[in-house]
């Protein structure tokens, strides 16, 4: 019986409770049973015994779960063997960061969607991990369900990776292409992603680059090059102007804000895109591109963000810790 | 010590080959030891002790290995914990079958490049190698270094996939994007393909979609729809004009040809394609589109032939056999 704990129960927290509930029989045929032990979010907690039904219930409802007891004791106390870490991102790390250190010292796996802490100490953490015998598995932190983390670790493992090129903010790369398409000023499909949702109200988190140049971080430290947020050159979108756009076009190009790793470079920034290449795609997708010296340049492309992409992407790192070796 | 056999010995065995001596450092660090055994072509084989270089070497110089050594008693005799299937694609199976049967009865782990077994006898040589308790694996007959067995098999086994759609001939591919391009009818096309080596002198294999839909099948059974040759509807790509392509454009189109498979359908046929879509690729490029339940539309592109990549994919699953639980 495998326990799982969930620490962080927003969006991706209830997503991933939700998936587990509807997909059981898929889940138990390929990794054997499996029990939600605990949840906490950041004012109350629930475990023992209860339906997890009736817990995303009473939450959605109540906006909190049946207990006082806090997200840390729950991490420390409870009984599990996998802990799903769903809380919100925050520069620097936040809360998440002692959430995953003392489930991994407690000799628990860890699967996390929240980029904090995997940026703000990818080494430690992942020594942590190796050094209590367990997994720490941050699939959800990039790019949505697009398999990002496990061609970079197992897929390609044998391959050197000279680089890793993509577009990792679904809300840059939507307000870039309506620009394209419609010929329209940055401030106007803003305004617009913002009504339609794609876009926050204060939109400098992704806008900026900040996003995309977190995730860069997580890339780079799991190809191998060693980089703190400090480290990455960041440019947003916000200069750019549909004038641009017209002079790229007339040579066969688009702009696009591309995050890039190599050994050399460590950059976020709005560059030029050939108009049929595989980075030139529309909408909130996101898309990656990993020049390799024996497989030649690969591609993902898929929804970067999503409650139910970030929580399958979580169930994939699921199903790597238990039924992997299959 | 992993002890490996090769048997097929052309552009792709040798790729293997070649690889396994170039990445000798990386590959050991990651699963251990290992050494080739044995090496077989149709004609000549060697085993024992010998140098992986002078077997290439002699191999190039004059077309054959050491000994007169079968390669059915190499697979069946020779001492080995996996076996490279590398001999060329037959309609029907060809050689290839025994071979792999062979191995797996032997409780050998299976690697092959080679889409005519798989094709052929799909769920038999998969019972075979369960109940043997090893592998068999195939990544490398579908898509090159693309990974898209591997995101069937493992990273999204907790999806149900609804559909697969993708571009799986780089020769019909680069037809077709030039015939897009430079607006010129199909045999003048061709004749350009042929001269660059992008198409055979007998092209027939290819452009009436034979290899996307073998491709397709061993994608379908991947998926869990059995599917035999027979069953795929395959319309080729010889009958598309610059006027087809002209139309199309005028609507925001461009023709692929595309294989398709779900619960419905199993089909290989020139399709329409929206021009800023994923699929919408040029030149001799691959392409794979999953629609799944949780993860979205997950697209993956690459180079879909040469040595290089297919070696690489042969050695991802030699990666996924020997390391795979890491």
């Amino acid at each position: 019986m495998i326990k799982i704990a969930i620490v962080g129960f927003g969006t991706v927290g209830q997503g991933f409770a939700e998936l587990l509930i509807r997909k059981r029989k898929e889940i138990e045929k390929a990794v054997g049973k499996f029990k939600i032990t605990a949840i906490a979010d950041s004012k109350s907690s629930i475990s023992g015994e209860f339906s997890p039904s009736d817990a995303l219930k009473m939450k959605r409802e109540t906006g909190r779960l049946r207990d006082d007891v806090s997200a840390t004791e729950i991490v420390r106390n409870a009984e599990y063997d996998v802990l799903i870490e769903a809380s919100v991102t925050k520069i620097g790390g936040g809360d998440g960061v002692e959430y995953i250190r003392q489930a991994l010292k407690r000799g628990k796996h860890v699967i996390t969607s929240n980029k904090g802490p995997i940026v703000a100490d990818f080494d430690g953490l992942m020594k942590l991990a190796e050094k209590n015998g367990v997994k720490l598995m941050y699939e959800a932190t990039v790019g949505g369900a697009m398999p990002v983390i496990k061609l970079a670790r197992k897929y390609l493992a044998l391959c050197e990776i000279e680089s890793v090129k993509g577009i990792f903010n679904g809300t840059c790369n939507y307000i870039l292409s309506r620009m394209e398409e419609e010929k329209l000023p940055y401030e106007q499909v803003l305004k617009e992603a913002q009504e339609l949702g794609y876009a926050e109200a204060d939109p400098t988190y992704d806008v900026e680059g900040i996003d995309a140049a977190m995730k860069l971080v997580i890339i780079a430290n799991t190809i191998g090059v060693r980089a703190r947020y400090e480290d990455v050159e960041v440019t947003g979108i916000t200069q750019i102007t549909p004038e641009a756009f017209q002079v790229a076009a007339e040579k066969g190009y688009t702009i696009r804000l591309i995050a890039e790793v190599s050994k050399e470079k460590l950059r976020v920034s709005p560059r030029l895109v050939p108009k049929y290449h595989p980075l030139s795609i529309r909408g909130t997708m996101n898309a990656a591109m990993f020049k390799t010296d024996t497989a030649g340049n690969i591609f993902v492309v898929g929804r970067g963000a999503g409650k139910e992409e970030t929580a399958s992407a979580m169930l994939s790192d699921f199903y790597e810790i238990y039924a992997g070796s299959r």
